[in-house]
């Protein structure tokens, strides 16, 4: 499994009227913390692009607990549960001090330049079969 | 069922560098046509938050077939399925000129004043009872 | 002077823990008046931007008299002062029932294909010198 | 002179399809900026409206010379070049390896718990004249 800690702060742009974080950014922070992920295991997804895959989002998925509050420091817990073949899930646990407020997934499909999916380019799987 | 039809069109904001919707952005929409679907059903949100209840999101869900770019115009076809008890689930089906791009769904609790969960509301219940 | 008037309506993602319309989201609702606007007079951003000319924001600005909360229907109403030299600048006012809420206004460059500055294209000015 | 730099990076969240930073989301990163900038001397925003008062953006202005894109890193240079007397005036320069790429400030008001605009409060000002 690959596991990636990526802290966040809650701020005004992200809170409701009922003060706690709107539905749709925690997939703006699922966004960040699985490029941060990536990353982590030396994956940039600019040089991803540039050397012809792409990884959109085909499914996104979020469970709401609890709420977070402005400036709460909340941490996504981010993990690639196994090697990815025709698409990359990853999942995402949002905890504050240990208590899980949101968890969700993406899936992700692989595509060419030219836009068309293939199996997950050997160059990624390389990478990440030291962690499994 | 309840159903209702909300066209929406896509701006700069809305896009990804791919011109592609960004994929939580949907979610925005989805709330945009609810609100409008209940709207239209004569539940105004604001008058059912001020009776005490509050529909909070509880879960969220999206798949995303193809994109959608700059200046295209939409329609989030929103239906509620069936007469809600515990919790409310709407559907979402994103069309452009009749091409389904991204399906979802919403789940929503229904909470009293004090924030705990409670069953669906009878003057919600009325209202709805005349689409089923 | 060129002057449309564009409907909005504020949901939850616009709002925050005050109840009204976080800063920035002001700037998107001027996008979509923009975007409009030109529309109303028969220029369409896609097809100006597939013969060659972008309109970069180059200056944005706003002032915040009174805050507008979920549900509340505004307008936006949106004008061309004068014809466009070097830069085309826009104007906005946001109305709840004629109270003026927040006035603002952005500046947009004339890029060409190369992204380097450019006057004002001949097609344009022909379009909106009907209106001055 | 109060200073702070705030790193931030950039996410296909923030770009648009020329795949540049959109224009406002500069206003969330001056907010997250802020907030941090306030911190940074001690004064959290939570506990300032929790003692009843709220600094609410009165005014809000960005200059865009160059765009930034996805997964580039960026430092959002925050600095009061004042000590606020009815209003508080916070500058922010966006830099990318010491290129600046957007200037703009946000004015706000102090308000009490009333909403009703106040001077600067004494607390805040305490804190502040040390960086004078």
């Amino acid at each position: 499994m690959i596991q990636y800690n990526h802290p966040v702060r809650v701020y005004y742009r992200d809170v409701d009227k009922m003060n706690i974080v709107y539905y749709s950014r925690y997939f703006e922070m699922f966004e960040e913390a699985r490029t941060e992920l990536l990353r982590s295991i030396g994956l940039d997804v600019t040089e991803l692009e540039n050397s012809g895959t792409t990884l959109p989002v085909v499914e996104a998925h979020a469970e709401y607990k609890r709420g977070a509050g402005f400036e709460e420091e909340l941490v996504v817990r981010t993990s690639i549960p196994e090697l990815p073949k025709g698409k990359l899930r990853i999942e995402y646990e949002v905890l504050k001090e240990n208590e899980l407020l949101v968890s969700g997934f993406t899936q992700h499909a692989f595509t060419n330049s030219d836009g068309k999916p293939v199996r997950a380019p050997e160059m990624i799987l390389t990478v990440m079969r030291e962690y499994f």
